[in-house]
């Protein structure tokens, strides 16, 4: 039976009630989840138009539509999992490495109880920390990385913990196993001819949306999905999505996924080992009407289904 | 000879003049017309975000392009019918029961006198009343249902007639023909698996999202449309359209239909018998630069189209 | 000392963490409090644009700015108050009785335990219930009373318990001592001159907003600011302001008063005995860069105070 | 007994029905009215931002909260005067001297049939054709112009017929009388001192903000109104109000007038022959929650109960 | 070597630094390029809601994206050509022909320097001086015109020089050659069947966008790019694309191209010779997010991409 | 004879050409000039929603409406003084203390040539390098400091210079002469009445808003500018102004100043030593219509022509 489960509108209605991720409890409520859905209200690592720290708290607002009953993967997976909103890691925002940090280890205190840790973002140089947890408790990670950018960009002033390079440390760093990631939704003007090569270097299996449009990128995707094994991390970027769906978003791209795109890509992972994953980059302050956030929120439902799903 | 027509921009430009559906004549100005676009202006029975009484206004307004030429059904209905705005049906916010009884009041005046009936909403509730007009003067009714959600659900706080319970009403009070029924774009999470019993027990043709999508949903349309006859209802809530096209509506749910999809399966009614309708849900307070109204006046003119085509 | 107060910036950062009224506690980590902050989710009793259930929620989101010290009343209520977030009361959106008296119910509750209520509406309704439990608690309270509309008016549509009508029941009802009752921001078009009548005839004072800047209010205010004693209910439509000021409300009126009058106007009421509030009619669809709900969360701190300095 | 009059929200909700100004009959329904009210759709004289054409179906909709009684006034002028919605003058957008001749035609009409005429840009041109309709029926006029540029400016890129020229050529043509002349809530930079001199060397009243903040402005004022006499047209710039008040303008410029202190010397003119007038420069793209709407529609409302005042 | 490259945002932050198109140097900074990227300010020819004339400037602002190398067409033009932004021409707002003349007279100088030209309108209208300035230098070229309107219209209001005109005017000047004409996208209802007249009569190849998505549209194209020779012309209208991709347009019409199909129909023109285009009716007051503009940047560097690759 | 001035729209329409603060030259166009108008785009100081770095491209685009002549300081500083826009600062958005140390660099720069200099931020942590470099040249200078809050805050999560500190920096460093410094505008709530001491013991003169509207701060206002001497420097906050008035700022606070309040007393400076400046925390993705960067570009145009009040 669920202890958890999102509340119903019957109950209170969708309008009302405290706001936490797809009206579930908090940790406060219930100490020791099998999934803990994590805040990461920072963007101080963005290189262009930041408002990603206040997506947590869009996302909650936006968790208003949340039932347990996962339509498109026929799944309830509150019927066997316990999962509750973690809040916020309080992540200082004018420090990258010490917001790194603070979320690298609050997300590894929650694996080492065993349980499942998934995150709302905050720009995209979240997912550096949650994979450095994740390689800690699983070893190197596959990767379904979802974006406009390959994310494997130079250091930029300086710096090179920026939210354009977290999948370049991850490699570098041994957190991801190369063969096992995939880069979709690429597209838009590059530097130059180089920034393409990191990710095919490493070996990642890399389809552009001009591959995916015009070439053989689903093809190669499904061959991605067939001899895919272990302990897998998702990462989407809402830019992977085309502005029209996105448009809440820093660094919006247009000719982007669809999201009903999105959603069947990641239906693919059905039966998969998910070990947690990201939804990074969603912007308040452009997000007309809030489309994106609601975005958001149908992740991480996702997130946690075929988590439940990859667990029988 | 036409007698009535959408009012051209070169007589009077299209940013000026009184804002009718489709820029066509009142009631008062042509008394006995053969087909009636009405407002029903009304949201008063809205389990979440509150709006939709104002879209009546805003699809007047959005009429701007309208043009006798429907190009895509390549078909002028104004050759042959004269069609007027009937103006708004005068509906009571705060009482449920009295505002359907106004709706179904009108709508059955006109129908009695032997008009068509297309009717602007207003939240999905608007669509019991109409129904209940149809099927007095026409029996039971097919349905074209496109709409995020199911709308057959329970009763709210006590309350058995609010915008998701339509549909329920409709097949127990014998108004719709569960064999000629077709439900569109469902999608978004439900609160179990029984959810999806009603449409499905009834007989209803119930083509999902994901089903349309990654499996045989379109050939599954195909064989309904094939085989369907006799007077026909289309109801069509614009949040069975994907936020991104549709925005301003109460209930978003993201990784719906396109406005192509929709299009083309209304141009798959064409010789079908259409004694009425209804686009419900647009929400004017969410709705970016107006894109959600300009489908609604465009949804009237299809309409309005399928009607004269059907009636030849 | 202090056992509740707004949770500090260097603990957490303002854009992050649980969104609660004024970053306080919640009733269920602090459950006896002295003051309770109710939200009331509820614009089924409106006549004009709807939206208004949406506030609580915009107000608590937009309390991150909330501190201890209100600088104005040079004074910390919770230095001597422990105050809560007491949560949104569940309120029904389409049945107005069943509405009110839940909201009665939860404040009388609260008020029978010896806690100050203090509640974010919602439609200008709420006043209703609130009073009828300040009544059985104190007798006939004070009223002062900010609005561009008198709220006097009559049913419509044959429902007398709408958001225009509180003040005519409660004076009807023995809930407010008409003598110790302020309008203050009375403006724009009326039905007739006959509008006017109930207030003077009941014996309020009457403050328009023409008599405000060309007449004698000032002084007519200063007057009965001098003269008033005994537990006090302040309600605050934030359509009393100016739309400039306040543009996320239902029913806004050209030319009101400034954030800056307002709160001048409610200094004047430090030593008073305060027993209740609400702020009503913020409409987070229209409210542009959320600058009204931001004078929501001032009130609160502004009542709480106000409450506090009347108890000393 | 009055014959025309807003219609009330009893019998048709406000948000339902025609949108009309005031909620008032058409010409169609009423034809031969006391007092016309006119939509000029036109931008076609717009130097910088354009999107005027669009104020008078803005206002239009914006007419929702109109009640028959001015508070204010303290009077209902529909109780003396039959008062009409004239529909939009047919103005052609690319021909400004076609447009002009258009709006002059029409008001010229009306006012030999002895009605008065209100006019809802536009781009303030309008006032030119406005003013020679009017000088033809009484002679130079007075005038009052609230407004933050002075409007008497030179030709631009060889078009000495822009929305910055009006009176200017209202002066040089002998249409208005410059004894009888207020120009009032102007302020901004300014090319050279030289394009102070047109109105002062005319002899206007010019009351400038700064001279109204920190000058003998209100003094100037208050002369100005105690000599006037003769038939007065009134002509409202919206953004001779601060771009807070009504940021739905083309060329808002900081620090105007408030739209209490509008209002407050527009009641200075009760009693006054007022004979027409127009509210320009409305630009619904740019308004946010339609603020500056309802102020266009607040001054129609105003102006016609200063024509009633000043009739008895 | 490259001699122009959009600016680096390793140099100068992206959100920094002056605003030019494709963040390169001005026409100041660098005399004699191989292509200019001109802005036309002018929405004077617009017959419905105007805003393009603001365009130009939205568009440089959204090209803070902007790097050398084109990833979809695997190619960095500015490795071998010199590309500027050539500023804003001076096109009078009141005046069509003298405006037209003035955007010809600066083409064609460029072009006669041997310069490629790609304009940033504007409204549509700007495509007729540019195809004569074209013409006059290559004789008629071919055109490739995305839209969802013909732009073959008839005059308004005995204007027969605006933004619906274009592309029959240059038919009839010769300017273009019609067995090399294709028009993308259209859609939406029309004044009669005989609108589709002109296009058809004239040998263009039309694709509606019915035809795209229910009949032979892909098939037609296909066979069009296939044949297609000689200088082109290339004049994307974004309401060719759903206003759900570019709600920043004057004249939306829903069910429009996505982006990544206008993108994929762009990629086909691999190789041939473009000698110009343009990019018209972005109108910011109605672009939510600045989603639109951002597709204006992008049609920019697209069409640079695709000359370069034409001249190997 | 002026050598640089606002670009006139006669000469190019005022929605077209470069965008320039004030439409001036920039620094390529004119080398040595008297005043320098700088961006210093950086928000990486901001505690709560960034979006400041946006703000120096938005003033400048708000700078359409720019003239010569200030009409309320009636003076045209240009006749005597060359300005320029200096362009942006380089600051990197990771780095507080590098972006500081780049825009001392610059501004000292200036300074050492013999420049005035004013920069358009940016968030306030800007002011602390301004006043270093200022102090380096001019010595201890006096502060006009118009803000709703102190900006003397502690350290947040351990870092000292965020953009609550910057005067509190000022002071201890010797860079402003506290008797001759003014704080105007505070407001709002307090961590505790310790934050008032700061300021107070240090002996600025404090206005706040409460003491503004009930007190004795106009008077004491008038005082300290009647003894104010030497070189000042001027810094607004843009929350020192009410958000109905300066929507697009990152922290508003509800009940400042008007915009004809500021600039009343900046009139006051008429005759100081103005040798720099700032306008700060205009934050544009919460700008509605782009009012608050119109009034950041009408705060440059003043400061320049105070400047050149103060040299004669």
């Amino acid at each position: 039976m669920s202890v958890t489960a999102p509340r119903s509108g019957r109950e209170m209605p969708r309008f009302a009630g405290p706001t936490t991720f797809l009206r579930l409890p908090t940790l406060e409520q219930l100490s020791d989840p099998d999934v803990v859905l994590l805040g990461a209200p920072f963007d101080g690592a963005t290189t262009y138009r930041p408002g990603a720290r206040l997506a947590p708290r869009a996302v909650r607002q936006a968790s208003d539509q949340a039932h347990a009953f996962h339509a498109e993967l026929e799944h309830d997976p509150f019927a066997t999992l316990s999962v509750v909103d973690g809040g916020d890691v309080n992540m200082p925002p004018h420090d990258i490495v010490a917001a790194m940090d603070a979320l690298q280890s609050v997300t590894a205190e929650h694996l080492q109880a065993g349980r499942c840790v998934f995150t709302c973002g905050g720009d995209h140089s979240i997912s550096l920390p949650m994979l450095r947890a994740m390689a800690a408790q699983h070893g190197p990670v596959g990767l379904i990385h979802v974006d406009a950018h390959y994310d494997t960009y130079p250091a930029a002033w300086g710096n090179d913990l920026h939210h354009g390079t977290p999948f370049r440390h991850a490699l570098r760093e041994g957190l991801i196993d190369p063969t096992r990631c995939l880069q979709l939704g690429l597209r838009g003007s590059l530097s130059s001819a180089q920034d393409l090569d990191f990710s095919r270097q490493a070996g990642f299996c890399v389809v552009t949306q001009a591959n995916w449009d015009d070439g053989d990128g689903k093809e190669r995707l499904a061959g991605f999905m067939k001899s895919l094994r272990g302990p897998i991390y998702i990462s989407v970027d809402v830019d992977g999505l085309d502005p029209a769906f996105a448009p809440g978003t820093g660094t919006p791209v247009p000719g982007g996924l669809s999201v009903r795109e999105l959603k069947s890509v990641l239906r693919q992972l059905r039966g998969q080992q998910i070990v947690g994953g990201d939804v990074a980059e969603i912007s308040p302050p452009y997000d007309n009407a809030g489309i994106t956030a609601l975005i958001g929120a149908d992740l991480l439902h996702t997130y946690v289904t075929l988590h439940a799903l990859g667990r029988r």
